[in-house]
C-alpha cells in the first residue's frame, strides 16, 4: 500500500483490477464458538444482587448476551432464530418487571406509541440543522419544527427569534447551552451550583472553561449570597451561568429572578449568559403557580428540557431552545458552521421528534397541566405518609421529588431503582407513579424498616444536614 | 419568591400550604387556534422543489406540522385522532417513496426489525458507563456489552483491555476519540486531512485545540509528505491525529501504516494518539483484501464506526472502542469521572444496542463479508456504466463510493438524494442498493443528461481537479 498511493490506486480502479473479494478470509479465525447459554440467567434477575460485580473502569461481562457467528447450516436448522427469540422474550419479561418497580428516576414510563410502530422500518435521520433541509430525504423535520415551535411558545420566544433542535438527552442540551455561552463570552467563567447536574462540570472540562462552584441552601437551590461573593472575586470577566430548573437529587429550582438581580446589581449587566437546565421541571414549571417563570422575556440565553422525562419517550431525547441571534453570531465566527451545523451531533435521531409531536398533540397544554397537578398531589401524599410513619422526608415547593432517608438495604434500593446520594434517597413522582404503586412501595418499606431498625439495634441515620432539622426524624431530631 | 428562599420554602412544604394548582391558568392564553390543514401538502412532495425556501440560520416553517391544542370536546368528536392518523399515514407514504429513491448517503436502508417492535413500549436507557450498572433497571447493557465485545474482537483488543460504548452517531465517536487524545496529551496539536468529516474540526473548536489541516491526494487520502512537513513545524508538541477510514465525499482510506511510519520517523514515537474515524468503512475494511488493517495491535488509541450506516438501524448510532488504560488515566485525572461516566452523553438510547445485537447475530462476520462483496461489485458496475456512457467517474480501490460529475439539475439531485460538493457528486453503494436500482438511476440520468447537454449547448463540467485527469471526460480531457 505504502508505495501505491495516488495515481497508483486510481489506475487500479480504472482498470478494474481491484481484488476486493477476500477469498482467503476465514471467519472462524475471529469467531468464538457458540457458547452454552443458560436461558434461566437471561435478564430479569438483576434485582437479585447475586453474582454481581461492579468495578469502576473494569469490563463487567457477567450478564452480557454474546454475539455468536451463525452456523453454516443455520438457515436449515433454525436454531439461531429460536435462540434469539428466546433471549428477546425473556428480556421483554424483565423489562415489564423492571418498569413496574421503578421510582427513582424522573422518567415517565407511561406511554403508548403503538400508532408509531409502523415507522420503525425507516432510517429516519434529521442530520444537521432542523431548519435547513439536507439532501437526505428520510427525515422528520416537519415534526421537529412543530415541536420546537410549541416549546418556543411555552417559553415566550417568537418564531423568527429562536433557534433550537431536538437533542439526544438533557446532557446534550447543557453541552449546547454552555457552548453557546462560551462562544458569546469566550473568556467567561462558568458558574453553577454544586448541586447542578454533572454534565455541567463535564462541559467545563471539555470546553476548557474555568468553573466556579456555588454553594446551595438546604433546599438545594443556589445560594445567591455565595454567588455574589464569587462574582465579586472575578469582576473583570463575564459570567456564564447554569441555572437549575429542578436539581437532580432534590428537585430544587434555582431562583432565576434572584440570579439575574444578583448579576445586574454587581456590575454584570450585559456581561452574562444564562443557560437554564430544565431537564425535568422545564416542562412542569409553567403549570405550577408561584413558580419563578422561565421565559425569554427575561435576559436568558437558552433553555433545555428532556423529552424522555415528563413527556415520556422510548429513548432519551431533549429539546434545546436558544436565541437565533446567538446562532447568527456563531455562524459568522465559527468555521464549522460553514457546514451549516450548529448542533453538537451530526446525524440525529428522527424518531424522537415524532414521539414528542405525537404526545404533545394528544395531551396539549391542558393535558400536561392535569398531569403536573396529579404528580404534585401524589408527591405530597408520599411525603405525608412517610412523615406520619416517622420517616424524615422533604418535598420542595415546586417539585415532585420526595427526598427521604436512604433505605438500609441495597437490595431494596435496587428493586425500586432508587437514586441515592450519601444518606438520602429520592422518589420522583412521574405521571406513571400512581397511589397504588406508592402504597405498595410504602408497605414494603415499612415492613423492611421494622426489620432493619428493630428495637435496641441500629437507628435510622440523621439526615438533618441534607434536608434540614425540621424534616429529620432521627433519634436526635425526633420531636 | 425572592424573599422566601431557604426555610421559608421548607415551611410551606412542611405545612402543606403549597399552591401547585394554577386554577387561573388558561391554556387559551398560549394556545393557537386549530390551523386549517391542507392534507394534500403533508409530506411526500419535498422533492418537488416548489415553494421551498432554504436560508441559513433562518427559521423555515414551510412544511411544519403544527401542534394544536386539543378541543375540550375532542374525546367525543374524535377529530384529533383522525387528524393525527392522516398525518402519519401520509408521512409513512412519503418515507416509502424517499427510501426508494435514495443513493447519496451511506445508510443501509434494508433492514427488518419487526421482531423488536415489542420493545418500543419501554423507556430503555443505558445511562452512563456500559460496564457499570446504574440503579435504573430498564436498560440493555447485556446487549450493549455483547456488541462491544464483537467489535473489540474485530479490531483485536482483548476483553480486559478495551473500553467503549454505543454512541448516538459517528460524530459522537469522533468527539470522544479526540477528547481522549487531548486528555492523554493536553498540549497536543490535532492533525486531520482537509477531507476529514466536519465533526473533527468541530471537536477542535469545542475543545480549544490547535488544529492543523493536512493536504490530500486526488484520491482523497491524507498526503503524508505534507503531513511530515507540518509535523516538523511543531516538533515540540505531541500529535493527536484523526485518520479517516473512508472519507465522507470520496470514500478514501488514509494509509494508517504510512501515518504511523511518518510519526515514528520524525521523532513522535510515544508522543502521538491516533483516532480512526471509521464511520462507514470501519466495518467494511476487515473484509476487503489489501486494505490496511485497522487493529489495536498497531499503536492506535481509538476507533469509531457508525451503526446506522453499513449495519443499518432505524436511528443513528455508533460504536466507540478505546484502550481501557486511557480511560483509567482519565479516571484519576478527570473530576467528572467521579460520576462514573466517561461517555460524552449522560442518558443513552438503549434501543440502538438491541438493533445492533440483532443484526450482528443474524448476519455474523460471514454475512457482512458477503454484503461487502456485493457492494463493491455493484459499485464497480455503476462506475463502469458511467464511464461507458462518457461520464467522468472515480471509485477508490477500497471503497463503494462512486464519485462523478454533479448532475446539472438540482431537482434530480434532490430526487435521488445525492450528496454534492462543488462539481462532484457521489453514490454510496450500500447493501440496499441493487443493480435494478442503479439501472433505473442510470437510465434517468442518461435521459436527463441528453437534455442538459444538447449538442451545441452547454458541456459537462471539468472535474479533473477532483478525480484526476484520467477519470475526467470533459471536452478537454475526453480521449
Amino acid at each position: 500500500m505504502v508505495g501505491s498511493v495516488g495515481n497508483g490506486l486510481m489506475d487500479l480502479c480504472h482498470k478494474g483490477k481491484v481484488e476486493p473479494l477476500p477469498k482467503e478470509f476465514d471467519p472462524t479465525d475471529i469467531v468464538e464458538p457458540m457458547p452454552a447459554v443458560d436461558l434461566e440467567s437471561l435478564g430479569g434477575d438483576e434485582g437479585s444482587g447475586k453474582n454481581r460485580e461492579i468495578v469502576l473502569g473494569r469490563n463487567v461481562h457477567t450478564m452480557c448476551f454474546t454475539i455468536k457467528e451463525p452456523e453454516v447450516d443455520d438457515e436449515v436448522t433454525g436454531e439461531r432464530e429460536a435462540y434469539m427469540a428466546s433471549v428477546l422474550a425473556r428480556y421483554r419479561r424483565s423489562l415489564i418487571e423492571r418498569t413496574k418497580h421503578h421510582l427513582g428516576y424522573p422518567y415517565n414510563l407511561d406511554f403508548d406509541y403503538g400508532a408509531l410502530a409502523q415507522l420503525q422500518h425507516f432510517s429516519i435521520n434529521n442530520l444537521g440543522d432542523p431548519f435547513i433541509e439536507s439532501n437526505y430525504g428520510v427525515h422528520s423535520r416537519q415534526f421537529e419544527v412543530g415541536v420546537l415551535d410549541w416549546f418556543a411558545r411555552l417559553w415566550e420566544l417568537e418564531k423568527n427569534e429562536y433557534w433550537g433542535y431536538i437533542t439526544n438527552c438533557g446532557t446534550e442540551g447543557n453541552l449546547h447551552g454552555i457552548l453557546v455561552g462560551r462562544e458569546v463570552f469566550p473568556d467567561g467563567i462558568l458558574y453553577a451550583s454544586k448541586e447542578s447536574h454533572y454534565s455541567v462540570f463535564k462541559a467545563a472540562r471539555m470546553y476548557r472553561m474555568e468553573c466556579v462552584k456555588v454553594d446551595t441552601l438546604i433546599s438545594g437551590e443556589i445560594d445567591c449570597i455565595d454567588f455574589k461573593a464569587k462574582l465579586l472575586q472575578n469582576k473583570e470577566r463575564p459570567a456564564v451561568i447554569n441555572v437549575n430548573i429542578g436539581t437532580t437529587v432534590k428537585g430544587a429550582v434555582d431562583d432565576l429572578d434572584m440570579v439575574i438581580q444578583t448579576l445586574e446589581e454587581n456590575g454584570f449587566k450585559g456581561r452574562f449568559y444564562i443557560h437554564c437546565d430544565g431537564a425535568l421541571f422545564g416542562l412542569m414549571m409553567p403549570f405550577v403557580k408561584r413558580a419563578p417563570k422561565v421565559t425569554f422575556k427575561k435576559p436568558i440565553g437558552s433553555v433545555s428540557v428532556s423529552g424522555h422525562k415528563f413527556v415520556g419517550c422510548p429513548m432519551p431525547c431533549g429539546v434545546q431552545i436558544t436565541r437565533l441571534k446567538h446562532i447568527d453570531v456563531l455562524s459568522s465566527n465559527v468555521e464549522y458552521l460553514a457546514s451549516r451545523d450548529a448542533t453538537i451531533m451530526g446525524s440525529r435521531n428522527g424518531h424522537a421528534p415524532i414521539f414528542l409531536w405525537y404526545t404533545l398533540n394528544r395531551k396539549g397544554y391542558r393535558g400536561f397541566q392535569k398531569e403536573v397537578q396529579k404528580c404534585l398531589r401524589n408527591a405530597h401524599y408520599l411525603k405525608d405518609r412517610l412523615k406520619e410513619a416517622g420517616i424524615g422526608a422533604m418535598l420542595n415547593e415546586l417539585s415532585s421529588t420526595v427526598v427521604f432517608e436512604r433505605p438500609k438495604d441495597e437490595e431494596f434500593v435496587r428493586r425500586w431503582q432508587l437514586a441515592c446520594e450519601g444518606n438520602i434517597s429520592h422518589v420522583v413522582v412521574m405521571p406513571n407513579v400512581n397511589i397504588d404503586k406508592l402504597d405498595s412501595f410504602l408497605e414494603e418499606l415499612f415492613q423492611k424498616r421494622s426489620c432493619w431498625y428493630q428495637e435496641g439495634m441500629m437507628s435510622p441515620p440523621c439526615i438533618a444536614a441534607d434536608i434540614g432539622q425540621e424534616n429529620c426524624f432521627c433519634v436526635l431530631h425526633k420531636k
